[in-house]
């Protein structure tokens, strides 16, 4: 793996599968597919790795990395599901994408030294990254306007794998209740169906 | 502060109600509405530091700036006002950010020892990330497009700053001469209404 | 030219015209359509610099790179053409650009140190990121998404333009190529008009 986690480059495979079907639905040729697929898979890392300073970015120089993304968008475009509904799939993968990478910004931060907070807010922002590119590129309403259903959720699993970690626990425990707690609670969020509680407005 | 400059404290504040009134007008939920104050209040340092090279971000790091953005977001949601015109105060916390951070920028990027131009304009590009990102993310027409009167305020408001830098006045003529023309400049552009004057059109 | 290669200086004045024009017709000011020319201009550039990690960016530190931005912003504004069609004019000038800027991100990604695929990908990136950063901002469906006519082109020259340099070919052999495949492909693109081949949607 040339040092890369193997959390990198599930979440760049599940994002980038995500971003492939939007393409796929929006009816892109293959290589739109690849190019959406990649911005998704990788775009959270490159934000990540440039906030932290570890430039050129690993997106950019590794291998696997750039591997997952390629087989994600080619797979999806032939072997997309005969699928009615899209909606519910993209959203699905675009949650395991946000488990895994919200537990692989906080840990990656985490070893560059920064405190348990900043780490935490770092896994979010790579968690929640590939996703607003994939929706401001197709021109969706972002996913992470969610909040409490979406960014919560990535600062939770962050959090909690930047604490464990700054604890020295075991790795299983670092890394599977962040993942677990991040992506359950999303799935949650998926079957009861969006339903934020926005403000009170004056006779509204 | 912890070295953080109270410019920044203060634009992170102001920007960041503004982010949160978006939010609570498009009906987010608390956490959406912390989400875009957060985008919004902490978009332009992070886009600032950056582009200096100074990473990890003060806008992660800081508890001053973190903390002005959560108290911001959520005094927002509950305590936003019975308001029948949003617009109006959005935009002019939007000018209160714009100012503050155009002049912080400049101030920062001639501290690390950029030349007067390059400062000013790092100084305008911090002042209008934030409501680039804001916007870009609610799908608003970006602010930023209102050339006249919203980013030549702010490189005039950051020019200002990063030469009376260079000739070393007093903090107060470096600081307060470069908020004023920017911010009063902007709400002369907010009272007239923005009427830009375009290309003429053959014919039109 | 102070060391920045002419491909840079030509790339953001055939960007920022094409960033001009799209102001022009969105009827913005004389500033706005400045604004909107130089983020097209010297976007790519500066995500270039970003992901290498030089920073402060050229694009803010070096003068022949500004003054392209500005002389192509204002002649535009003063005199754009008498144009019934706006479309291919813009999209032309972008492929100007991209075959530019892929060939000089690449380049540049070379003489830091990469290896050949991620320098033709740091040049592919150099090449779109102006485009995406102009459509972005003027909520247009960014070109990119034109997979095989436009981010494909753009990696293929800069996929050459990378090889070319490692083999120490001389400079004509590296840049001539590199740009005329990837202008020459978007070209006939463009000739053609864009017809993309989607996926088979069951029943569609």
């Amino acid at each position: 793996m040339n040092g890369v986690p193997l959390l990198d480059v599930l979440g760049t495979f599940v994002f980038a599968v995500s971003g492939a079907l939007v393409a796929v639905r929006a009816r892109l040729d293959l290589f739109g597919t690849l190019v959406l697929g990649f911005a998704t898979g990788l775009g959270g890392g490159l934000v990540r790795d440039v906030l932290l300073g570890d430039v050129p970015p690993v997106g950019l120089t590794e291998w696997p990395l750039l591997a997952a993304a390629v087989v994600a968008g080619a797979t999806t475009f032939w072997w997309h599901p005969a699928f009615s509904r899209w909606e519910p799939l993209i959203l699905l993968l675009d949650a395991a994408g946000l488990a895994l990478f919200c537990v692989n910004g906080a840990l990656k931060a985490s070893d560059a030294g920064l405190d348990v907070v900043p780490a935490a807010l770092l896994g979010m922002i790579t968690g929640i990254g590939g996703g607003i590119i994939r929706d401001v590129l197709a021109n969706r309403v972002p996913v992470v306007l969610e909040g409490g259903w979406y960014a919560v959720p990535a600062l939770t699993g962050a959090l909690w794998a930047a604490t464990a970690h700054g604890l020295d626990l075991s790795a299983p425990f670092v890394v599977a209740p962040g993942i677990a707690v991040c992506f359950g609670w999303r799935v949650l969020a998926l079957r009861r169906g969006w339903s934020p509680r926005p403000a009170r407005h004056p006779g509204g």
